[in-house]
C-alpha cells in the first residue's frame, strides 16, 4: 500500500481538553512523530496543540495548517466550498510532502478525529497513498457528561447527537422523537435551543456545559441558566434515564 | 460532602479493548486506587478487568461484582427489574463499605462509563455520599470508527445511535431520519438490521465491525458479509459524509 520510504500519517485524537485525557497511544505517537500538524485560525495554534504542548519535543518539526476562511462567509456558500475544498487539498500536500521523505506526521485532532473533526478531510486524501492509522480521542460530549457525573443513557436508549444550527422545528422534532441528546455548536443558537427543549418537553434535565475539561469549565441545569451568552463549543446534554433518581443532584453537586 | 475519613470513588472508562487506549488519567488512577471493583458474569472477570491486568499491583483489592441475571430473563420483566435493582444495592454497598473505610475505589467500565455503562448505577447511588469522579473512556464505536478509518460525522451531520434490539419498522424509519448511525447490540438482530437498512436505503456504505480494538477485530462492508452470524457486541457504522470518495477503499485497505 505505501510506497518504499514512505512515511507514516497518524490522527491522533487530543481528546476534550485536559491533557490527561490523551490515550497511552496518543502519548506514544507524539513520541515517535518527526512532524506534528494541526489545524488552526490563523495566527492561533490551536486547541488540539495546547493540549499536547508539554509532549511536543524540541527537534519535532511542526505544520500549522491554518484555515483560510472561519465563519466569515456562508458555509453553503459555493466559493467557500471551492476555498475550503482547495484548502484541504493544499494541506493534504503539505503533509504527504512530508510522509514521501518517510516521516511519521501525527496530525492533531481535538477530540475524536473521524467525529466531526478536519482530520477526516486528510484522511480521505492521504490513506489511499500512505500508511495510515486513527488514534481516537475522548469526545467533547464524553469529557461534558463525565465532568457533569451525568449518566447520559442505558439499555436501550436511543442518543440523538444534533447541531444547534439546524431549525428550531426540526430540532422540536428530533428532540420529542429520542431518549437522549447532545446538542452541540449551541453558541448564539442557545435562546432557540431552549424554545425547541421546552416545547418538546425535554428542557427539564437539561444540562449546559461549557469549555468540557478545560479549567474553567462550567456546568448549569439549562432551565436555571440566567442568560442566553454561550461560546460556539459548548453543549446541551439531555440525559435519557427516565427514572434518574439523583441527576439534579449529581448536577448541583459537581458545581459545588 | 463527603465524611470524615471517607474514601473516593472513580468510575474509569477502560475505552474499547487496547489497553493503549486507556487514557493516561485512567492509568495514574488505578496506581492510585487501594481496591478495583468490576461488573462481570458469574465466574468471569471482566473485559475491563482484562484490560487493565498489566496495572493491576499484587496489593490492590479486586472486587468482582457478578451479575445475578443477564439474558435468561426478559428485561421488562418485572421480577428482572427487582433482582436487578437489588443487584445494583447491594453492590453499592459493597463498594461503601471500602469507601467509609476511606479507600479509592476504582470501578472498571468497558468504554465510557456514563454511556451505557453499569458504572452509572453505582454513581447514582454514591455520588451523593462519597466523593466521586468519572474519567471517560473511549468508546466501542469511536474504536470500531477509527479502526475501520471511517468518517463517522463531518459539519452538521445528524448521529442517532440506535439498539438493534428495537423493531424493525422503527429501526428503518430512524435509519431514513438521519445522516449517520451507530447501530449497537447487534448479535442475532442482523438480519433485521439489514433489512431495514435495504429499505431505508441506507445499506450501501454501512460497515459491520465486531471485537473493536481488539486483537481479533474484524470488518467488512456489511453488504458483503455472507453470513448472520455477530456477536453481540459487534457493531454496524452508517457514515454520515455524503460525498465520501474514498470510504469503500478505506474500508477495503484496513481489511488487508
Amino acid at each position: 500500500m505505501s510506497g518504499v520510504g514512505a512515511g507514516r500519517l497518524i490522527g491522533v485524537g487530543t481528546g476534550p481538553g485536559d491533557p490527561e485525557l490523551l490515550t497511552v497511544k496518543a502519548v506514544r505517537a507524539l513520541g515517535e512523530a518527526d512532524v506534528v500538524a494541526y489545524f488552526a485560525k490563523a495566527g492561533r495554534s490551536g486547541n488540539g496543540r495546547a493540549v499536547v504542548e508539554a509532549l511536543l519535543r524540541p527537534d519535532l518539526v511542526e505544520l500549522p495548517l491554518y484555515y483560510p476562511v472561519t465563519t466569515e462567509i456562508d458555509k453553503d456558500d459555493e466559493a467557500y466550498k471551492a476555498r475550503i475544498t482547495g484548502f484541504y487539498d493544499d494541506s493534504a500536500e503539505a503533509v504527504a510532502a512530508h510522509l514521501l521523505l518517510g516521516r511519521t506526521v501525527a496530525v492533531l485532532s481535538e477530540g475524536d478525529p473521524l467525529f466531526y473533526g478536519s482530520y477526516m478531510h486528510l484522511h480521505v486524501r492521504l490513506s489511499g497513498r500512505f500508511q495510515a492509522e486513527v488514534i481516537p480521542g475522548i469526545t467533547a460530549m464524553s469529557g461534558c457528561w463525565s465532568l457533569a457525573g451525568l449518566p447520559l443513557v442505558q439499555g436501550d436508549d436511543v442518543l440523538s447527537v444534533l447541531p444547534g444550527t439546524m431549525g428550531e422545528a426540526e430540532l422540536r422534532r428530533r428532540l420529542a422523537d429520542t431518549e437522549a441528546a447532545v446538542i452541540m455548536k449551541v453558541g448564539r443558537n442557545l435562546p432557540k435551543i431552549r424554545r425547541a427543549l421546552a416545547a418538546a418537553g425535554r428542557l427539564e434535565g437539561a444540562v449546559y456545559v461549557e469549555r468540557g475539561t478545560m479549567k474553567n469549565a462550567a456546568m448549569i441545569p439549562l432551565n436555571e441558566k440566567p442568560d442566553d451568552v454561550a461560546p460556539y463549543f459548548s453543549l446541551v446534554l439531555v440525559p435519557g434515564w427516565k427514572d434518574r433518581p439523583c441527576s439534579n443532584a449529581i448536577v448541583e453537586e459537581a458545581k459545588a
